[in-house]
């Protein structure tokens, strides 16, 4: 059976494109972050979709990127509210350099186990507008990877960046969940948690936020989370 | 002050490039990672050097790249002992994708400093082989820095990466470093530490410490550490 590793943030796209890996066929090695984000809520979400797509491991690598700075996910910037992203700038929310990060530990676990394709959620329709979710960056990301990487050089893997969502809309992207049978009541998407009594709720007012409605409401569905 | 981000790791190489970065005028950030490395006393000398260079901020994350394994530097596999490196053969201390998490982690910071000088002591001449010290891949990875960033895709930032003793034998490294003025004493180079009755003693045996101990001969030096 061939692996893959998923990057699994606990969010609706990441828990697409693994469950998209695994109708492939893949097995999948489940990679999630806990880097000091102001909705680390959503590695509770990771945990139970790597328990519903019975990945054959989960592993959390924590750091902290509030040493780093820069993002209102990881400083005490505000996280912006009420304004879908229009395209005209990239939203404080961006994090500097998370995506190269992250997929920088996929491709050391990848090599280390011996897998060949790397699966992000990744999206470039309806998205924030940060420059590590585009197509070009997913390429540059790639040729690199198989300059960098023994297995490579060796000539034994050939390393694949898979952005199976890259060009879908939110809505499409739910509809193709769906149709996987992907339960979206166990993902989160909120990237600025509100307290409540008993844990945490979605605020309804952020990017992510809005973004999920509008994809809930264009594929003419009602959102379990 | 144009600002540099210089990767420190306390051994020799990335001493002397950050030694380089100073003497241009750059004011530093040194960067460390505390990974599980099996020689993680390099960093007691990555401290010592970063105050001999007077660095603005020294910052040492901390992960655990052991769970990822796949190295001899951070799993139960043995250090190699007393063959220098021939080009055979990549070594078994290769770390999967070190270079990429440790650039990438250099490249977030400097976004958010506001740099976009990223100092590597990377070495393509005296050196284990390592496909992510080889010019190409270091090209590659700048390549993608400058489609992954917020700063670069507004024009803010150009993002260079910087391997100042790529094409430099040891001995000419180790007469780098001492015009500079650099004090190799501070350095560690030993990938397999020796404990003793009052700390650690380097092996002398392993691919890092062969590599040092021709470096110094070849220079007509006698190796301060």
């Amino acid at each position: 059976m061939k692996k893959a590793v998923v990057l699994l943030s606990g969010g609706l796209d990441s828990a697409t494109s693994a469950a998209i890996a695994k109708s492939e066929g893949y097995e999948l090695y489940a990679l999630s972050f806990d880097y000091a984000q102001r909705h680390v809520i959503e590695l509770e979400s990771a945990k139970k979709l790597a328990a519903y797509l019975e990945v054959k491991e989960h592993l959390v690598i924590k750091f902290d990127m509030g040493r780093i700075g820069g993002s209102a996910l990881t400083s005490d910037i505000d996280v912006p509210k009420d304004k879908l992203p229009d395209g005209s700038s990239i939203p404080v929310t961006y994090v500097p350099a998370r995506n190269t990060i992250f997929l920088s530990f996929a491709l050391g676990w990848a090599e280390a186990l011996g897998a060949e394709d790397i699966f992000i959620g990744a999206n470039a329709v309806d998205y924030s507008g940060y420059p590590d979710c585009r197509p070009e960056y997913l390429k540059a990301f790639e040729s690199m990877a198989n300059l960098a990487t023994k297995a490579a050089v060796e000539g034994r893997s050939r390393f694949r960046i898979r952005a199976p969502l890259l060009k879908m809309s939110k809505s499409d992207i739910i509809k193709t969940g769906i149709n996987l049978k992907l339960n979206y009541a166990l993902t989160w998407s909120c990237y600025d948690p509100q307290p409540t009594v008993s844990g945490y709720a979605v605020c309804r007012r952020c990017d992510s936020c809005l973004l999920r409605t509008r994809g809930f409401t264009e594929a003419g569905l009602t959102d379990p989370a």
